[in-house]
């Protein structure tokens, strides 16, 4: 029979597509990955909604025991449920290259996922570079490679949408430094936040200082994007650095040069300060088109 | 009410979301964008699953007489159905705008589009640079504005979406030439494929000669994304351009640079030629990271 990778959208139960959800209700099995995105609402939620059980599946389980995953998928539909689009922000090209080498055919079926949803803030999305990761910043580990790639993006001009880390089922610091690793307990899941994103993004341009972004230059910030109460917010990453968009989750765009007038009068409804975004884009941004940033 | 902008996704009736399937069946008009897209079924068959009348949209009607679809739109709730994503290659920005200044609330039901689900090809979003749209030539009309965004992206060592252009609704070119445009008579719909994207890739680069890329740089093709007889085809550009992906929609991705190997691996499954598929990459894409393209 068929593997089948079904992207669950953003929000809620009731953005999986019909066809979906016809999958869902007849498979055998039904997995919800459950490590490198999160959904909205309860796993006990999707599983009344769909009617049947949904097995919660960990970064343990897809990746050390994928086999229990593929059990008997040569003879039954099998249902793996992806937050988002199955072939999103995160692959799981992992364990359908498993599938493929054990002879069983897997289908996709896509749905929304934040690399194209966020067309909803305004800007274009042939207008964007490469997406860049941001990921919680620790006293030991700050990495500035993202800052690499939103130059190479800033440097022609593009716009760079900015993921911001989630981290569920981290293991408790205290029993990391007790040497009690591996107990399986778990911290509270931390979701980064847009201001402490901006905040990091501030850091590192301090540090590295070879312009490529300022305090001045204008971001948007999106939280909870696709649900019915999504924020969106435009200002500067100075204002971006302190403004509070509520529960996550949280993502954030950084505007390239190149950026047309009608993008600007979209997103200028969601300006913090109409008065300071407007005085942010003439200075950085200018009228003409071309590459001005950098 | 609300205006609901609602993704229709890729292929058939069935990859609605429920909740837009929800609001479909409850609104007191709906409408279906129909010139910028197709959906690979009739508009009859989406009336029947919808069990509803369904009124096509097109470019006239969006773009001169907007005021009819927002008619009491702030009383009734009215339904706007794009395929793929309302915010994906093509945006709805301007009816948005048109509602959002008579204080009509608005609301965007997401789904895939081909800005996300091309991830199935097997290469990581986030290594995408800018999307590129390439049109038909004609004798008159041969523009090479994509070439110089595909170098930006090749320089930096990005892949390449090449989005291929439709033509629905193009009027007669005989009543064109007589005189007699506006007639409502109308060619055939035209859907580019992936051999004419090819070609005229390689007939651009034979004219401007900054050896962006080469008829041996590595390319995947694609057809009907996300439909069950979806087709992916991987080669160099001079293959792709004899390919033959059959029925529309086809896109093309041109390889970066910065492939990583594990993109290869996924991607080798679709060569049309494995053994020119692996002599392309080493000759180009060699074995390390870095920019080596250009």
């Amino acid at each position: 029979m068929v593997l089948y990778f079904i992207g669950l959208g953003l929000s809620d139960e009731k953005d999986i597509s019909v066809r979906g959800l016809e999958i869902v209700r007849r498979a055998e099995r039904v997995y919800l990955e459950a490590y490198t995105s999160i959904l909205m609402i309860s796993h006990e939620k999707l599983e009344e909604f769909y009617g049947r059980p949904v097995i919660v599946a960990d970064r343990t389980l897809v990746e050390q025991d994928a086999d229990s995953i593929l059990c008997s998928a040569d003879t039954l539909d099998i249902a793996f449920l992806v937050v988002g689009d199955p072939f999103g922000a995160t692959t799981h090209s992992d364990l359908l290259l498993r599938a493929r080498s054990a002879n069983i055919p897997t289908r996709t079926i896509h749905n929304a996922s934040i690399m194209n949803a966020i067309g909803a803030v305004g800007l274009q999305l042939y207008n964007y570079g490469q997406t860049v990761s941001m990921v919680f910043f620790t006293e030991a580990w700050r990495p500035t490679s993202f800052y690499d790639r939103v130059k190479e993006n800033r440097h022609v001009g593009l716009h760079t949408l900015v993921l911001l880390d989630i981290k569920v089922k981290e293991e408790s610091w205290e029993d990391i430094a007790l040497g009690r690793g591996g107990k399986g307990r778990f911290n509270k899941p931390r979701y980064m936040t847009v201001a402490q994103c901006a905040e990091q993004m501030l850091e590192v341009e301090e540090t590295r200082g070879e312009k490529v972004y300022t305090p001045r230059s204008l971001a948007v910030g999106v939280s909870r994007l696709g649900s019915e109460d999504q924020r969106i917010v435009a200002g500067t990453l100075e204002q971006l650095s302190t403004a509070d968009l509520g529960t996550p989750l949280h993502s954030l765009v950084l505007l390239g040069s190149r950026v047309h007038e009608l993008e600007i009068d979209f997103i200028r409804e969601f300006a913090i300060d109409k008065d300071i975004f407007n005085a942010a884009y003439h200075e950085e941004y200018g009228k003409e088109d071309g590459d001005k940033a950098m």
